[in-house]
């Protein structure tokens, strides 16, 4: 097949320099540029995402589809599924992606029976696997879709219906498989139908401990076939459902704590997930370092005025540094990447859209790494906030950390103190550091 | 002094039935009605709270002051803490409430120094203890008040300056000491201020760890001087902090599991901070049900339009009989109880608004309570809830359940189903049987 | 056709009275008790509508369809929409619906030209023309659908593509004398494609001229037609657009003011889209009621943890009895009445689901309207607001209200008072009188 | 009095560029720039607020002051203002600020009477005309605090008690002629008590009229005494009044034009209104713009997880951008300017706190400043935009702009129309574009 098939104006997206105006180039995302010991895209190891841009059709809850891509034009389901993976790789190619994403039936549709959907995912990992040789393109995670179809309409693993439970145990086997395959470095769990629409209906104990053993039956069969990676969670409060069970960072990471899967899970924190569980992306990703679940991000940004998910691109400066700080600090990623959950609006139907979406999401990402390395590299925020710490370093504040401390005497040494002067916590200051690098911009 | 100082207009609240129209009597709470197995009042467990009603002045963050509170009028801190005692009590005993809780300072002023602190809170303590004997009510909860005073404008027991938390450990030490020798039932931490205002100067999983050690140490020291009831949590996401590390329920039993103190600390869950984490009431105490961990209930109720905490008395009835559905499936409440957590409006400034206040929260709840006892007698709910999940009752949903199935064992028992048929939910029939047993009303 | 094609196993939903558990019965909505002057029915005025009970098909964002109804059986989509119009007259009958309501897509496909589509609304028009005549059901509005259809992408009236403004003005021009051919009493406009996605590509001035001339031109031909009821806007904020030009009443009433058309125009005020626009439902109704310009009601109810438009059966008896306070006490629907503009949630698939729903509505609203008479024949409420405003009824404060005094000449009077004593607002108890007669319930 | 009797460590604080890292320092805010015809001082005219800044002390709901000035020291009310007005002007200066803005009771103590109060407003009105002569600085708007007194709890011009409308009206009275003795330039209403509690004892259509009547006689006497500026209404949704009357921009005008004020009075728009109102900043700035009535902005910055107004500092970057897009764009500032009604946190003690929060929000607007002129020069942005709306140039479209087509007219153009190809909305290109000039940066 033509490797042209598909894009056939857009030969190929390269780096330009922040004085460029062509809207198909890179001004920032310099991939080989090397940057704190690696190179940019060693660092940010971005994946696209296979749904938002090869599957959807930007139909919305009150409009049908607008976008009419060429790939979807074959009649029989399994024919478009090998269109679409032509499509995708022309596209992860041109773009200069090292990685992308895929839900089970992204890559290939659901047969009438299950042992017909394995054969058919079968099919398309075989031919993913080829393109994957042929491209260098890498799987960076694998997932499997368990909220679309009508049968999960009262949820998946948390179903009270035991049938339903097995479906969708069957549907993560073969997509463990899938994903062992082609050597994904990440295996994800999105519950979108793992929650409730009312707790009328609802054993809400029940279905978190039936979701904790599926998760930890999944966790065996996939070590058993060899899977090396890190199992990802990802958090969202609701949608579709009236409400999620990973709720967000916090209350999965209590989860995975509980039912003993926190040496095997880690979080795969998005932003839009993240805003609307009312937390900052900084504040969920922070909180996933701190417990050393941090895994993989789906980098993308919501709209403070809407109250669902919309999945935009990422553009927000201050999302990339903020992010950004957070994962250099926890060293970087290992398994994950930056997947961009993101998809063009319903009516950006062009098809250089979809290129402008992404290069405008990695510019953005790669102008925040240069801002997140020099604030790191000057420490001129850690050097504040280490400060504020210090009297934790010595004396009976050291004494309080390392446990040697009773409250009696904590109250003692309390009532001796002289009155205290409380000290400015300078988050002034620190916006404005913040901002200061941000302004100045990038390399040299 | 006179028991009819403060309130003289208000002889006591007595029980009038539904067809009073009678403001300052209650339609529906008949202290002494006997309902599945106890009187009302001790499925109730009505408890005042001190700050709101006697502390508090009805200023906001736009205007100062509106009530202008008798007991307030004298000149000295301890002799206003005095005549606050001498109202409190008179209003209690007027409303028939059989419980109350406070905060330290709400009881007794802070002094120059930790002792002088101590030494007023003892002065009240005791005036308190007799106040008690007198007219038989009991304490509920104390707490220490660790956000008003400037001290703790960076954290209490997460404070980055050692000496803070010294401080709020003495305070600690004095409150519990106060709770014990009042024989209160609980010991609540609200952590105010405990979280940050930007993670820019802020190294969360220290504080995390910091605030793990304090309420294991204060939790020591409560059982050592022979506290026998429960200390509990009450999450609330933010305000006044922009984030608060008790955000819900989930994150907080979280937090609880891995610091080891679940076994000692339960949660206080409050309506209004329910619905600003993004939850209802009723989800929260479920949360906290499921996990053995529901102590007692802040009933109040916010408002959907205000971002806030508007902390007013709990008049919705959806609330009342959803809550209660919870505890009373948890077996009713053996520490906790039910706290109003709440002020009369900034311009209800009549004396006999406080009044009223409580009355309609109390009517509300015995009307709630009626509904809640007739909806589990009745079984109208349970019967459906439990039907769907029937599967897991035999055969391979059972073995599942024991835990005696595999992966690939759960995907071949897929395989070989015949297409599933999903199941309603039955969302609207669940909710039109809550309303037409609300709507039936009380008793007969 | 059979009456019972559809629904077989309903024979027909009758009053049986509040002790009734009959699921398939109503509790409280008595159509012909009379109050307060009229029958219930003629209060209350229930449409069924057309979208969420007969076309929609349980598909949301992330999952495709769970219903399957029987009316959508036939492959040709004529047929289709003649079984779906079958399928509702029996469902209008059984339930005792006096209205419904439907956008011309909803009862004739889109056909593949103007003319073709015009065509197929006729044929069916005149179909639901004679169901009308044979059930005594009637229209309480027609509207046309200017959002589904991808051409409405970027906008209908509102549309920066002329050739779009002139399709939608094609539809409107159908919708229309559908609407008067079945004796509709009012014609609606939902702008869902009228506002913007970003203010980046959008000229909003120029768009809200367009949107104040399209209306401008739809009235002229509406009443050229013999077009009498009203013409009504329906406010939403946003979804599916980011922004909405109808945001909520206020600026809807002031866009009709400003462009000539609130003689034509009224607002028809949805449950749902008001708490989107952080309003009340009451304070929406209000809103309108004070411009003289409340038309219709869409009753629902949404979900305030989720920030999207749920659609749900109105059950909350606050919303009932506050929506009708405000309906009473601005005389009475005139041509407009209440539409469920609500849907059974996705997993609610059984057939007996769609009555349930409307069952529950009714009774809620059929109870809320009780209690809503109650409250005003017993002036309980309107004696406490208006005392409030006495001082305006004489001596200063009525010149004031006739606007014979300057600002000098109230600053002087002012100058000249005693200290001011403010007054109580009341809220708690006004709250209390609420619930109070919510709870005592209906009929004697 | 010394002019480094507040501020004895700060100098002054002027322009190093870039790369300074002086905190002290601007680094983009180079006052005499000219770019656009301008200097940057004369385009973007920023004005310290003296309540956040002088008369605030840090505290909040749930805890007291942190601040303690030293200009707060005197015991007698008289003198603190009078060295409170000392520490702005010696901050006004040091800071370099042209403007500054006030509230009545801000500048002088409330007295016993209205004509105490007034004298003591004119004692120091007479000192500040003192003080902006000597020292240049201007007064950009006053306004009068009809909020913070209790007397105000239930409203000010929408009290139903006449005598505190009275009272609004003196107050309006002398601060309108303050207003005009210090030569400002516009005079601000925000209405935070002008709105409803609860609508049960609120007659909403009553207040309103009583508000249009008042803002009359305040315009009559302002142009009587000869004040010659903009009168400004400043919406806000909701805190401290559960709803507000001045909602938002459109409510603002639809009130205003129905109320005939509209040739008085235009908007100041505050960006963290915008947001509590469920807007973006740039929305409303461009609903008063299209309008006519874009008088003045509060710049500051909320925070999107938290419900009210936390009135940061505006350090966001797309905000400045943004709205000097909608300003530059309206013109520039006539009357108006960029106030910061912001706020240090309650944790930023320091006194230089107060320069770093003023000295981050002027650079980001000066930043700002040159991403916009370089945007609108480049015509970017325009090109896209102007390009969609072609089709109104001619043609049909042209005769629809005209009005001379009527609904059958455009229905019989649409009828021979072939069929629509949607146009992209090029959101993403835009927000890439809007990204390359502000990760470009500033001047050369």
């Amino acid at each position: 097949m033509s490797k042209n098939a598909y894009f056939p104006n857009v030969s190929g997206i390269s780096y330009e320099g922040p004085q460029s105006d062509n809207p198909l180039a890179f001004k920032y995302y310099d991939a080989n540029r090397r940057i704190a010991g690696k190179t940019v895209k060693e660092h940010l190891r971005f994946a696209v995402c296979y749904w938002h841009s090869f599957c959807a059709n930007g139909s919305d809850p009150f409009g049908s589809g607008t976008l009419n891509h060429p790939w979807e034009a074959a009649s029989n389901p399994l024919d478009r599924a090998k269109r679409r993976l032509d499509a995708a790789f022309e596209f992860f190619g041109k773009l200069g992606a090292p990685y992308y994403c895929f839900h089970d039936r992204d890559l290939a549709p659901e047969g009438e029976t299950v042992k017909e959907s394995e054969a058919n995912l079968r099919t398309l990992v075989s031919l993913a696997k080829e393109q994957q040789k042929a491209t260098g393109v890498k799987l960076l995670w694998g997932t499997a879709n368990l909220f679309s179809h009508p049968r999960y309409m009262n949820g998946a693993a948390t179903n009270p219906d035991f049938r339903v439970v097995a479906h969708a145990a069957a549907q993560v086997h073969a997509a463990l498989e899938a994903t062992v395959e082609l050597g994904g470095s990440c295996f994800v769990f999105w519950g979108g139908r793992e929650g409730y629409s009312t707790l009328l209906n609802t054993d809400m104990k029940r279905e978190l401990d039936n979701f904790g053993k599926f998760l930890g039956l999944a966790r065996d069969y996939g070590r058993k076939i060899g899977f090396q990676g890190d199992f990802l969670i990802e958090p969202k409060p609701m949608e579709p459902s009236k409400h999620q069970y990973d709720f967000d960072a916090a209350t999965t990471i209590g989860f995975l704590r509980h039912y003993g899967l926190d040496q095997d899970f880690k979080l795969n924190i998005e932003a839009n997930h993240a805003t609307l569980a009312n937390h900052t992306f900084a504040h969920e990703l922070q909180t996933a370092a701190d417990a050393g679940l941090l895994g993989s991000i789906d980098a993308n940004r919501g709209d403070s005025q809407n109250g669902w998910d919309t999945d935009q691109f990422p553009t927000n400066i201050y999302d990339a540094v903020e992010s950004l700080l957070v994962i250099l600090g926890n060293g970087g990623f290992k398994h994950g990447g930056i997947n961009f959950d993101a998809k063009v609006r319903r009516n950006s139907i062009d098809l250089d859209d979809l290129f402008i979406g992404h290069i405008g999401a990695m510019d953005t990402f790669a102008y925040g790494l240069e801002v997140a390395v020099a604030l790191i590299e000057s420490s001129a925020i850690a050097k504040v906030r280490s400060e504020r710490y210090r009297s934790f370093a010595q004396g009976a504040g050291l004494d309080f950390t390392r446990g040697s401390l009773n409250l009696t005497q904590l109250r003692d040494y309390a009532a001796d103190l002289p009155a205290i002067k409380a000290e400015s916590g300078k988050q002034e200051l620190l916006e404005n550091i913040v901002n200061q690098y941000l302004f100045r911009g990038g390399k040299g």
